[in-house]
């Protein structure tokens, strides 16, 4: 089977509602054969407030959705998913709880060994990749480790930020934020997904779309400007 | 002996020079029975830039710097200074090497028990704190635990920021991750120290100096605004 990955940056744009933005992405990508979509709400504290607005967008779509905290057991709910949709939120919540309901080995063994087809936003594109040194979000939970499930070997920096050049506040920009990650030697390439821009993954083939695009820091070499349509697939080679 | 804390929120202020906004309050807090001050430079990576930077504006101070990445024995360093200077960097990188150095214990030994004057700036306010749950830095290494030196009960959110009313970002404001690290039931109060804001704790005192105010969240309570001069010691007590 073969590995299906949609990551996007943010779960909503401004001015437009809750995945308005990348419908026509999720349809493209789930194809007709999808039925049910199992929800993972876990990277926020509200899960069946999570749950209802996750439901209205995947239903106006044409598909059911399944929020994982119903189920009684995770795991196999997991193991019997059509396609997984993690959404965004806290990124160390989220991570936390995969974890701590022993779902990072058979989220990763559905998608890598089954092809169950992987919808990520935000967090949810965070914890799809090699590991959570790169998200933007708060501290608020220490999860027992920053791996995270490794669906692609590289690490995603969502919601990324240009350096504003009228701004007077003197915390790190997004830039400098990626370059101190890279200042540990094995450290893996940072893809920054600008707000709109989403990265598709098939099997051995990685594409920049959406309607924004990504720049991309690998250690040592300058940040390189990626624009829809670009093709990333070198990524997915192991580093 | 009696706790003496400046934690600074930022070491630079836009348009002027490294700790040139706070010089004041540096020379105010060590007084002249100081003469050298240990300087913690492992919140970024090139120390030795790191600390000629330092220098600069300790000795224009009148005061001696010495910087604890050269000493063979650091946790001996700690053991016998005057005074301590942690600098802002970067919060995880910060605390890992606190950690691994075992520099946890004696620093707070040292200024708790012995009096030793110690100054944070940024990220060294951040671990001055109960954790680093309130950092905003990004997560680029995995210290062994996010509990910090605790030489206070409560956190800080350095660089704390309002939100901006045009923003089109649809990242969270400052106030909605601090509100989802309050989603944890154990979570003490978060102090969102603003650029030029400084927390000045003398034993059981604890001031709001500097040119700019704070903004206190409590679990459960609406946020307070707090303006130089006002008297926090209430959160000196432990939650």
């Amino acid at each position: 089977m073969t590995r299906r990955l949609l990551l996007i940056s943010n779960s909503t744009t401004h001015g437009s509602g809750y995945l308005d933005h990348c419908k026509e992405q999720i349809k493209q990508f789930l194809t007709e054969k999808i039925q049910t979509v199992l929800f993972v709400p876990y990277a926020l504290h509200d899960h069946e407030g999570y749950e209802a607005t996750a439901k209205k967008a995947f239903v106006s779509l044409g598909y059911q959705l399944e929020s994982i905290h119903r189920k009684t057991d995770p795991v196999t709910a997991v193991g019997s998913a059509e396609a997984i949709f993690i959404g965004g939120g806290n990124t160390f919540r989220l991570l936390n709880a995969l974890y701590d309901k022993k779902l990072v080995t058979e989220i990763r063994r559905r998608v890598l060994q089954d092809g169950v087809p992987y919808i990520g936003s935000s967090a949810g594109s965070n914890v799809a990749t090699a590991s959570i040194h790169t998200t933007n979000d708060m501290p608020i939970v220490y999860p027992p480790s920053f791996t995270a499930l490794s669906l692609v070997p590289f690490n995603i920096n969502p919601h990324y930020i240009d350096p504003s050049p009228d701004s007077k506040h003197m915390g790190e920009t997004r830039e400098a934020r990626i370059n101190q990650f890279h200042e540990y030697v094995s450290s893996p390439p940072v893809l920054g997904i600008r707000e709109g821009c989403i990265l598709l993954v098939e099997d051995k083939v990685a594409k920049v779309v959406g309607a924004n695009g990504a720049r991309l820091f690998m250690r040592d070499t300058a940040p390189r400007e990626l624009a829809t349509g670009d093709d990333v697939s070198f990524l997915l080679k192991e580093c």
